[in-house]
């Protein structure tokens, strides 16, 4: 029982969003496809992931550093004890070898796209949906039938009409969503006052809206934000300054009330850690939103979760980034908070499964072995021909 | 006035090293070209850099993203306002486009190895040793004649005993240098401490010598070493733990009485800023070591070296790490602590100009135009190769 091979392709997102801080026109993903040798219905298993939004694809480090580590590992050393399936730790800590600590971001994205990939094959081999395997090994047992998903939204566009906003919005609703996220620092703050309160009109109460700056404000505009938004007690206000200024952090956590949320930038267990200790983060309160396939997976993930719930934090305060069927199992898997859901953004790789209902704010989950791409026709025709 | 074409090659280090924490077996390094069509001497002025060590070969990184942008924006818009050389700091500006904030590490090493080969080409035009130029922009015109330099040595290899040892650090006094640092952690600490007495007796006192460890001890051995290393009033302790772990490195900083050592492994000004404001370092006593090139090159660390000069820190506290002609033409630029040495080490990609000579602990500088990689004659061909 062996991996086979490993293959990636770069693919275009071909995206003309922008947020406050950038515009996606140059981005693209690595797609990847891990061969096995081990048959299920006629074919051998092939594990498949993305590396998901936000970050360049990163191949190149991949076919140089962690696949031929993989490849050249003794099989038996890649599988879990019982010897019937892979170990994703085992895979993970191959990969690791001959890395240097610190500037995980350098690797943490190549290496977290690999692993889930693996994941995907692993579930596909117990054959179970990965957010069942994970919910036996990760959430005592607890299966979700339904998670949570809120639309990740209101991006700006030229000539775009605050009409325009409100019908984005207003779709979103009659989708079945029941929360929405808005980009705010893009356009002066009185501005942006103004886009949300014809949003707010729409959604009905600030319990349903969050804001996302994407770590766009220094400290004298994002106090001034804070100080603009709290009285609306949003979902919540999502990285109001750069994600790593723990101390900046700390202090707008003690100008605004409501619920802050960061995290997609933040890409080891070790950044997390301070998050919670230096950036004021307040347990039962604040959200946190890694992206798994981005910070080295999800074993590392795991470990995540385990030391914030050491450090008191509950799994509801946790939605991973991502917007997209990984996030998506993962949510489901580990019994957190929900999910993101970028509707008809990010081309053939935004979204769920093309059965997948959403109802009253939360989604539906297959009985697709693996992460369930399979259901996505599009994104699985690009990830089928990388493993043909 | 333009840059021509920016060219790539990842170069392996062939290097058998090993610290406490990995070995360099695959390491690869990115060789940068930077054409202009500015004339010098006859022939077009290039500027030359590489990644450093210890992170690998990023050309895949260059070439899709940082390149392209580089060659595809109006030429005068990289230009200083005189007109008469390029702007690093546009320069700069121009390869950050696009880029999602966070997660510097996944693009600084990239970033900073084409910046740096940028400033390489700038004195060159400006017909000045790079040192000279960056001592006027950034030292008040306080030209070094020669900068301080140590050899970080010390490395863990197969069969070498405690004589071997002895004989690397004595080799080390005789070359002129006055100052090693070894490896721990690669043994057991009564083991390593054996090692830290014989070079000691080599070296004659705490003061001549420091250790390296690389980043790997969790908090108990980070502690067990500090406790047994304190009496030895050793120049530095270097990376005692994980980089990233600010709080353990605060923990460190109170039970630990002589100077503590980190930065090789913060890839940009804000992981500084936390390490500084929660990492308990403390200005005037601890040493901060960020590697330019690594770090999104020498525009970002002139203002990591700004922030700290606010923060009340003093330029002698900093050694950039390296080992090189660059870490070496940037610690004698901005008048810093010294510079690091690996003779011998890290194939042709250690070490300095060949004609350099090091007296009583300092190394001399040249007067040739640029960075000074025309000095090194092996690797100035492999440089000059890529440039045909």
């Amino acid at each position: 029982m062996r991996i086979v091979d490993i293959r990636e392709t770069a693919v275009p997102l071909k995206s003309k969003l922008a947020n406050s801080s950038f515009d996606f026109s140059e981005m693209t993903t690595s797609v990847v496809a891990l061969i096995t040798d081990v048959v299920r219905d006629g074919a051998p298993v092939v594990g498949y992931a993305f590396n998901s939004t936000g970050r360049y694809a990163c191949g190149a480090a991949m076919r140089a550093r962690f696949i031929p580590r993989i490849l050249t590992a003794p099989p038996s050393s890649l599988l879990d004890s019982s010897g019937d399936n892979f170990d994703p730790a085992q895979v993970l800590a191959v990969m690791q070898q001959r890395e240097k600590i610190g500037g995980d971001a350098e690797r943490s994205v190549a290496i977290g796209t690999i692993e889930v990939a693996l994941w995907d094959a692993v579930a596909k081999i117990a054959r179970q949906p990965l957010h069942r395997l994970l919910a036996e090994r990760h959430n005592g047992g607890r299966i979700s039938q339904s998670v949570f998903c809120y639309v990740g939204g209101g991006w700006y566009w030229p000539g775009q009409t605050l009409d325009d906003l409100k019908d984005e919005m207003r779709r979103h609703l009659d989708t079945g969503y029941t929360m929405v996220k808005m980009k705010v620092g893009g356009l002066p703050l009185d501005q942006d006052l103004r886009r949300l309160e014809v949003v707010l009109e729409v959604v009905g109460g600030g319990d349903r809206l969050a804001v996302d700056a994407n770590g766009k404000f220094g400290r004298d505009e994002a106090l001034a934000y804070a100080k603009a938004l709290a009285p609306f007690g949003l979902r919540w206000f999502e990285e109001p300054c750069c994600p790593l200024d723990f101390a900046l952090m700390a202090e707008i956590a003690t100008h605004y009330a409501p619920p802050l949320a960061t995290g997609e930038n933040l890409y080891s267990t070790q950044d997390v850690v301070n998050l919670v200790r230096f950036g004021g983060w307040r347990a039962g309160h604040d959200i946190i939103q890694v992206d798994p396939p981005q910070a080295s997976g999800i074993v590392q993930y795991a470990r995540t979760v385990a030391m914030l719930e050491d450090n008191g934090w509950n799994r509801s305060a946790l939605f991973p980034h991502g917007g997209n069927q990984m996030s998506l199992a993962i949510a489901a898997g580990f019994g957190l908070g929900g999910a993101e859901s970028y509707p008809g953004v990010f081309g053939d790789f935004g979204g769920f499964a093309d059965d997948a209902r959403i109802e009253n704010g939360r989604l539906s989950l297959s009985d697709r072995p693996g992460i369930g791409f399979e259901g996505q026709a599009r994104l699985y025709a690009i990830m089928r021909e990388l493993a043909a």
